[in-house]
Order: C-alpha cells, then sequence, then structure tokens
C-alpha cells in the first residue's frame, strides 16, 4: 500500500528560507513566524499521513453509491470529514466574522497540499465547499453572507458549483438552465447539470449550490447568465433547516479516477434559487473565483506528483534488481537497489525537481493571492492572473507526466492496484480537464492575459526577471548554474512574444502556438523558482546555519532542473515559431 | 461508446505506394498484390469492428474472475476467440507444415494492427500462443513441434511465457524456480511465476506454458537458466489430452488496465516440463523470440493510439462549442465543432502524424524480420536488431502520450468511462512496462546494440539516411520539406553517438541519456518514414494516379510532423550532452 509523508521541511524552507514570509509587509504575515507554521503543518501533517492517506485506495476501490436519491461516501470518509472539521481546518484561512480562523491563503494552501496529497477525492469535498464560499464572501449580500457562511466555514454544510451542462462545458453561453421570477425575490430554477463535483452526499447537513442559469428575457450568450444560490434545504428564517428543494442527484458518472468524489448529474426541476452578484452578473461573480480555483488545480497537479514521487523512491531504495554498472553498491545482497542505475535516478530527479519547483511557484501564486486581497496590491493582482493559467496548465500536465514518470520507476508494480501508483495517475488525470481544459488554459493566457493592460503584466514578469538576474549575478556559482540558463530561458519567451505581435494578421498563428507558448512559460516560472531556491540555499550555506546536506541537495536538484528540464523550451519556441499552416491546413473530411 | 474502422486505406498506401511489397524479392512477397492485400485486410477489418471492438468495454468492465483454480473470461470472449479460429487467423504467418498458412510477417502485422486497436485485451491470448508457438519452431524438437504446434497455430491451444518471479523481473539472473531431471528426459519445474498473461483462462483446450528455471548444479544467474514446456494436461503418445499438469493459478493480478486478460500467478508445484533449446541456454532461446515479441509491444503503443485518434477526431467533427476565431463556421447552429479550433487542431495533427509515422515504422519493421528469417538477410537482421528497443520504446511512449492526447480532445468526456478514451489510455499504459521496460529498452540500445559489430548497424542507418537523401534531393519541394529536416535530426542523432564515444570514461554518461538517446533516435526514424511516404505522395500526385486530397493530406500531416515534432530533438540532444552529473549527485538519502 502507498504511503504519504508531510513535507513539512520542504515547506518551511519555501516558507522562511525563500519567501521569507514573516518579514513581509502583507497584512496577516507576520504571525508566520517559523515556530508557527510549523506546528500548524505538523499537526495538518498528522491528519494527512494518518486518517486521510489511508483513506485513499478505500475511496478508490469502493467509489460512492447512489441509491433512492441518496449518496453514500466510502467507509471511513465521514469519520475523516469530522475530524477535518472539528480540527477547525476548513475555516483556516476565511473570514473570522463568520467563524473562519483568518490565516493567509498561503498557509491555507500548504495545508491544502498536503491533503492533496493524502486523498485528493476526498478532499474535493471541502474544496468546492472553500470555493463556494468564498464565492457568497464576496458577491452575498449580508443576510446571504450571514445565512449561509458560518456553517459552511464550519463544515457542518457544504458547498458546490454548477456550470456544465450536457451541450456545453467551455463555451457557457450555450447554458439552457432557466431561472423563473417569482415576483418574492426568489428564482424556480429547472435544468440539468452534470459532471457536478461532490454535488450530493453524505458528509454535511446541507449542500450549497452555485449554480449558472439564465432569466428568461435577458441577453444571448454569456451575457444573459446570472448565478443563483440553490440549497439543498431550503433555510428557515431563524437559520434552521426547512423544506427539502427541488433539486436532487439523477446519477452519478462513472469515470477514470477520483472514485472517492461523487460526480453528480443534479436536476433542478423548478428548485428555489436567490440570485447572487446581481442579474445577469454571473459569468463575472464566477471569474471572480477563478484565480483561487486554478491555483487549487495546479496544486492538485503537484500535489498528486508529490505522493506519487515519494513512494517511487521509496521503491528505488528498496528494490533489488542488477548491479551499479560501476561497480557493485550492495555487494552482499542478491543485488543493488535500482537507485543506483542512472536511468532511474534521471526519472526521479526529474519527479523531485518538478515537485519542489512547481511547490515554490503555487506558494508564491497564493503570496500574490495575499496580496491581492490584503493590500490590494494591484501589481500582484495583475501578475498573478496573467501567471494563473501557466500554474493551472503547466504544472497539471507535467503534475501527470510526473505520475506517470513515477508509475514507470516500479516496473511492474506500478500497474498494479497494489501499490497505488496507478491511482495517482488516474486522479491526477482530471486535473488537466477541470476547471477548464489545459487548452483553454493555453487560450485564456495568449488570447487575453497576454495583451491585458497593453502588455503591462507580461513586461513586469520579463522586469521581475532582469531586476532578480542584476541584483544576484555577483555570486559566480548562481549566475554560471542557474542566472544564465534563466536569462537564455527568458529571452526565449521574449522571442515567442515577438513572434505573436509579428505574426498577428491571423489569429491563429497565436492560437496554434498557444499550448506551446504556456509550457515554455512554466519553464521560465520553474527555472525561475530554481534560482530563487538556489539563491537561498547558497545564502544558508555560506552562514554555515542548519542543514548543509538539505542546502546541496536542493542545489543539486535545481541544477538538473536548468541543464536537463529547462531545454524543453527549444521545442516549445521552434513550434510555436511553426506558424499555424500545416495545423490549419486540412478540411475536416481529410484528417 | 468508442467505436473503431480499420484503416485499410492506409495500410494500402504503405504496402503498396511506400513499400512495393509485391516487388520485393524477399520470398513470398510477391504474392502480396494489392487485391489480395486488400482482400484479407478487409476481411480482418470486419471481424475487429463489428466482433472484436463491441467486447473491448465489456471486458473491461468484467475483467477475469477466478473461482476454485478455474479462470473465465469476460463475456463473449469464448465466441470471439471461435470466431478468430475459425477465420484461420492465428496461423495466417505461420509454417504450413504444422497448419499455418505460411505468410509473411509483415501481412500478420497489418492484420495484427487491427485486432489490437479493437481489443488489445482480447489479442494477447493469441499473441501469446503466437510467441511460444515460435519459440517452440525455432528451438524445439521434431516430436515438440509436431506434439505442440499443430494445436497452437489452430488455436486449440493456447500458450504463454512464464518469466517474472516476485524478486525478479528484469534481473532474470535472480530466479529461484527449480527443475530436477527425473532421469526420464522430463524435470520436475517448482517455484512461483508471476504477472504472466493469459495463465489461465477458458478460451482453449490446454495451454502450453513456456518457464524459465534452473537445473541444480548449473552455473549462477543468467548462465544456468534453461526453458521448459509446462503444459496445462499433458499430452499422451497419441496427441489427446493426458492427466492435469501440477500447474495451476493462484491468483489474478488487479491493475491499470487490460482488464480482459487475466494476468496470473502461476504455481508450479511438481509440474512436469520438458527441457527446449538445450540446457542452461533458455535465455538464448528467450532472447531469439525478443525481436518479434518487442515489435508486436511497440504495434500495441500505436495501436491503441490509432483507435483513440479515430475517436478524438469524431468528437471533434461533432461536438459543437464556440467559434472559429476568423469567422464563424457553422453560422446556423449554435456554435462550431471544436475541430476549428486551431489548438483542438494541434493535438490532433500530432495524433495522426504519429499514428501514420509508427505504422510505417512497425511494418519496415516487420519487413526486415520477413527478411532476416526468409531470405537469411543479415543486414536486415542487424538493422532490425538495432531498431528494436527504439521501436518497442519509443512507440509505446509516445503511442500512450497520444492517447493522452487523443482522451484530452474530448475534455470532461475523455475522462468519463461511457466515452471510452480513458480505457485506451489505461491499456496502452502497460505498453511503457511490460516485455522490457522502457528504461531496460534504452539500457539494451546504448549499452548493448549501439556498439554491436563495432557499430556497425549503427553506421548503416546513417548510410541508409545518406542514401536516401541523396537519391531524392532532385525533388525540391521534397528536400525542402522532408530531407533537409531529416539530414538535420540525422545530424544531431552523430553528436549523441559522438557525445556517448567522448565521454566513454564512465558508463554513467551514457546511460544518463540513454532514455533522451531512444527518443531521438525515434524521431529520426519517423521522420524518414515521412519523408519516405512523402515521396510516395508526391510520385502518385505527379502521376495523377488515385485520390489526390488523400495524397496531399499525408504531405501536410508529414510537413506537421517535420516542423512540429522533430523538434523535441533538440531537447532530447541537450539532455544527453548534460552528461550524468546532476543525475548521480545526490546520495540515497538525499533525495
Amino acid at each position: 500500500m502507498p504511503s504519504y509523508a508531510a513535507p513539512t521541511k520542504d515547506m518551511q524552507f519555501l516558507l522562511h528560507d525563500v519567501m521569507k514570509v514573516s518579514a513581509s509587509d502583507i497584512p496577516g504575515y507576520s504571525e508566520l513566524e517559523a515556530d508557527f507554521t510549523s506546528a500548524v503543518l505538523d499537526e495538518a501533517g498528522k491528519l494527512a499521513t494518518e486518517v486521510l492517506a489511508p483513506l485513499n485506495p478505500v475511496g478508490d476501490q469502493q467509489g460512492c453509491t447512489l441509491e433512492n436519491g441518496v449518496v453514500r461516501t466510502p467507509d471511513g470518509f465521514k469519520g475523516a470529514y469530522d475530524q477535518m472539521r472539528a480540527g477547525g481546518w476548513m475555516g483556516l484561512d476565511m473570514d473570522p466574522e463568520y467563524g473562519g480562523q483568518g490565516m493567509p491563503y498561503l498557509l491555507g494552501t500548504a495545508v491544502g497540499e498536503m491533503f492533496v496529497s493524502a486523498n485528493m477525492a476526498f478532499n474535493m469535498y471541502q474544496g468546492l465547499t472553500h470555493g463556494a464560499a468564498s464565492a457568497i464572501h464576496v458577491h452575498g449580500t449580508d443576510v446571504q453572507k450571514a445565512t449561509y457562511l458560518p456553517n459552511m466555514i464550519e463544515g457542518r454544510w457544504s458547498g458546490t458549483m454548477n456550470l456544465t451542462e450536457p451541450q456545453c462545458g467551455t463555451d457557457l453561453g450555450l447554458i439552457r438552465t432557466k431561472a423563473e421570477p417569482q415576483g418574492d425575490g426568489s428564482y424556480k430554477i429547472t435544468g440539468q447539470k452534470i459532471w457536478i463535483s461532490a454535488g450530493e452526499h453524505d458528509l454535511s447537513e446541507n449542500i450549497i449550490h452555485l449554480v449558472l442559469a439564465k432569466i428568461p428575457g435577458g441577453p444571448d450568450g454569456v451575457k444573459g447568465i446570472s448565478l443563483f444560490i440553490v440549497p439543498k434545504f431550503l433555510v428557515n428564517d431563524d437559520g434552521s433547516l426547512g423544506a427539502r428543494n427541488a433539486v436532487s442527484c439523477g446519477g452519478l458518472e462513472e469515470k477514470m479516477g477520483i472514485h472517492g468524489n461523487a460526480t453528480c448529474v443534479m436536476n433542478h426541476d423548478g428548485a428555489t434559487g436567490y440570485l447572487i452578484g446581481g442579474m445577469h452578473k454571473g459569468m463575472r461573480a464566477m471569474f471572480t473565483m477563478m484565480n483561487e480555483a486554478r491555483l487549487g488545480v495546479g496544486l492538485q497537479g503537484y500535489a498528486q506528483a508529490s505522493v506519487a514521487y515519494q513512494n517511487a523512491l521509496g521503491f528505488a531504495r528498496d528494490r533489488l534488481q542488477g548491479r551499479d554498472a560501476t561497480g557493485a553498491k550492495n555487494p552482499d545482497g542478491p543485488a543493488d537497489p535500482i537507485l543506483v542505475h542512472p536511468d532511474v535516478r534521471r526519472g526521479l530527479m526529474a519527479q523531485k525537481s518538478f515537485v519542489e519547483g512547481a511547490r515554490a511557484l503555487v506558494f508564491w501564486g497564493a503570496q500574490m493571492i495575499d496580496a491581492s486581497h490584503r493590500k490590494k496590491d494591484a501589481e500582484a493582482e495583475a501578475m498573478i492572473s496573467l501567471l494563473i493559467p501557466v500554474i493551472k496548465g503547466f504544472l497539471t500536465d507535467k503534475g501527470f507526466e510526473t505520475c506517470v514518470l513515477a508509475q514507470q520507476t516500479l516496473g511492474g508494480s506500478g500497474f498494479t492496484r497494489e501499490w497505488g501508483l496507478e491511482q495517482y495517475v488516474r486522479d491526477a488525470r482530471i486535473t488537466m480537464i477541470y476547471e477548464g481544459t489545459n487548452g483553454i488554459q493555453s487560450l485564456d493566457l495568449v488570447g487575453r492575459k497576454l495583451g491585458l493592460h497593453g502588455g503591462k503584466a507580461m513586461m513586469a514578469f520579463f522586469e521581475l526577471i532582469k531586476t532578480f538576474t542584476k541584483e544576484n549575478e555577483t555570486h559566480a556559482a548562481l549566475k554560471k548554474e542557474f542566472l544564465n540558463p534563466l536569462k537564455s530561458a527568458s529571452k526565449d519567451l521574449q522571442s515567442a512574444v515577438m513572434y505573436f505581435m509579428q505574426n498577428a494578421k491571423s489569429p491563429n498563428n497565436a492560437l496554434a502556438g498557444s499550448y506551446d507558448f504556456m509550457h515554455l512559460f512554466g519553464h521560465v516560472c520553474l527555472g525561475l523558482m530554481w534560482a530563487k531556491m538556489a539563491r537561498a540555499s547558497y545564502a544558508a550555506l555560506e552562514a554555515g546555519t542548519g542543514d548543509a546536506e538539505f542546502y546541496h541537495s536542493k542545489i543539486t536538484t535545481g541544477r538538473f532542473y536548468m541543464t536537463r528540464q529547462l531545454p524543453e523550451i527549444a521545442t516549445h519556441l521552434a513550434r510555436i515559431q511553426a506558424g499555424a499552416e500545416t495545423v490549419m491546413e486540412l478540411s475536416a473530411e481529410n484528417f
């Protein structure tokens, strides 16, 4: 059976050596002293390793069941959910006014990584609640906030997002679900939603659905979409649960992974709903939640890779097969551990260097979200908006790839259910699809974010790299191993932007290169993260503080990334510069 | 539900336009006239599409069951197996002396692709029989051949390979299964084998296991391994079935995919076995089968990609979502088919250009195996031995990647069981692992094949590219679009070889680059294939014969490959030239 160990040391390194969070002027960050974050991470790690991780294969194998409209989650999920509630984890970074603990989103992100690594399908129940509660927090009226938030933040009630319909996933303008005004301020919602994660289950006392629907007579397309609160049980004025609403689960989807999470067909049969965020302003209300939701999916990508890597490494240390080509390392045993073999190490270093680089990127992203919310930092807001499609698209593609690589480390054992690696692969696969497929992320990046405010955020990113390299190039080792390749990677990214600008006569030239651009950009981000981690590691080594082996290992891992992963950029740039011609040439019949 | 259409037109193009098989001097090839191969492929296509493909999801969902030692295959498998037997498909390319039809291996390969695309798990039952029968054909005595081959070729009996044990997969020197001589020429085989595909089932009347075991007192390691025939039912002198042998299925493996195939623990409890291929010569006997077995797995990789691509394309033609950025293509509908979007096309062209290039490579490989067997062509034998790890490793890595890409084309539908794409991904995953993991393929390539006979085969490969480009460079379009990039790719492959030679002081430099070398080599092979297909297409267009749209589409698809896939070479070369340093640096504890 697979196991999970909380990566507290790596997280502490990021928060304190690299990001120096407690010295930040973002409101709330001064509380994030090393002792405090260490205590929180240790507690979260215990819950993750002891309670959630053992339920991961259980959830996969049992899945959810639907009987007479009731969805049952796998054995043990309810108990784990109650433990998570009791620990106050669900409100860790939520508003204290409604019962949250008011911690920075960054800390919630670190804790969230552990829960996702341990049991992604399980953690989705509370993750979706978090998203729905955030939407109500930003867009709800005071009454709506008072009605729903305290119970959601406590985990007594859970939440969902109801967007997709059979005829529309990406193209929400095609939504058919209707919302008819009832004259009393409420609406009757009618329509079918599909692929609703955590749409129905037995973990919470009530489920608060956020539903996209169209009010008849409104504008066509996305401009006529509004957002509604549709509770499973209506809530009485005194806050107690009232009548069962006309929203129900019509079926569970059979799918490749995340079997522990109920993916529901939700039928709204004239269900009572309450408008939130203004008439026809549903897309805007949805989009303000998008950054966090997509950062969360990027996190899922590398969090699955993280636990997959841990198990691959454990296997490689134990499994005896073959001999080191330069001489036996375990001469008294029947063979050497496979960790001696260069090709096995190549796979493991690729896994390790991705996971640690990705974590740094997501933590940085969470910090920018904090800066944007807590400090009203418009530059941080613009930068994270630019990076969100990269974080979501690149980290989930690479997260899945890393799980596949980890599975490969185990050879035949990787294909068996017993070792658990194949579940990580199946579960990680969804992250490339939901919350906007990665193709959609790349379109958002190239079609929207790149040119936003005259390309200001993109220029700020290049400026950031320039400043960072300039500030640090007196350090010879850092310069040679990290800053030079980073500068060259950033130059390639600039060449790609230039290509798009020079070939803008047809939008297809940019659109055909968007996916490769997202990956190229992702590599530059991870290159920057590794340069930052290397700088912090050199500084600690030179100061003689902490665990020297740990810092040496960081530098080596970073050098692996710079010399062996960053070169993927060459491929992406060549593809971008190949343009749209061969992509667009064939007629539909000639494929 | 997914569907499958037999790619007869593409196969005919390869056999006749590109390879001109009926003009070949390989014995038996003159029979392969276009009308004949077309008739055979049509018949095979019917069986594949009408009988095997509908059983693919059934096999996945039901899996196999073990009860009281009896393994039951999924509903419909027995009927399909009997139809396959009745059609004579199992002996298509087997020796007529034992009931086969004596067709070239190339034709068997083309037919096999269809069966694998339609239902990989099902086809493994007869695929393993084919492998075991071939081993007996090459290494068996006349009596052994007469005893086993006619029934195996007819499909009345099936076959398996028993290699792996719990403590040894790759490192067969660690085998513990014992074979004790009984004085009457037979042996008693004792030991446990795991992961035995088709080890026990209800499709055939007898199962002929080929088992690796050690005769006590023999040399240590792989030099002491012998191969044994261990029939499930002993065979009486008159050919009738005798006593049940002491070999039995002790359990079925739960695994990620190929659920329709029974993956068995096989317990040999003093089972009667017969030596084949000479005492302590088991590895040699196994290895003579290796080329065909590994080519077959490479075929599985692209065959799964082929059917996955077909279904992704069908979805992209039908699914209406969003509008063409350059203007609506389906103005009367609610949205345009997603095939209009450049990023969707990028994915589909990547799928198409891989599948068609891979098919050309495997067909060429099969032709070389025919040349080696039927014409005793030593150069063909050396070339196919060099290419086998590339065919197995590169085509299965890319085949899996292509299935993932096809799944992505479907967005959320790709993750559901209903659409079937997720099964192709899960089934294709095993091809990267079995018959020697792809890491092992890369070691075989760099550690063994590259230097074989002083690197003669590798030099012959470079010579072949040189000759081909020289012969054709008077064709301006071919030169510009295909020959120039091919030459440049071949030069990069030479640089990689050069790097290994110049850094041979530590074997780790080559071993750490072996995987990237395998991929670099694979791209050069597919580049050559596309150049050959383009040459044939230009020739047909210039002659004004056949379907011009078809040939134009081939050229465009080839140009896509040359401009957008071949550039992956730059990444692989950079990685190879980065050497082993960062790969080998960390101690086991510091990972």
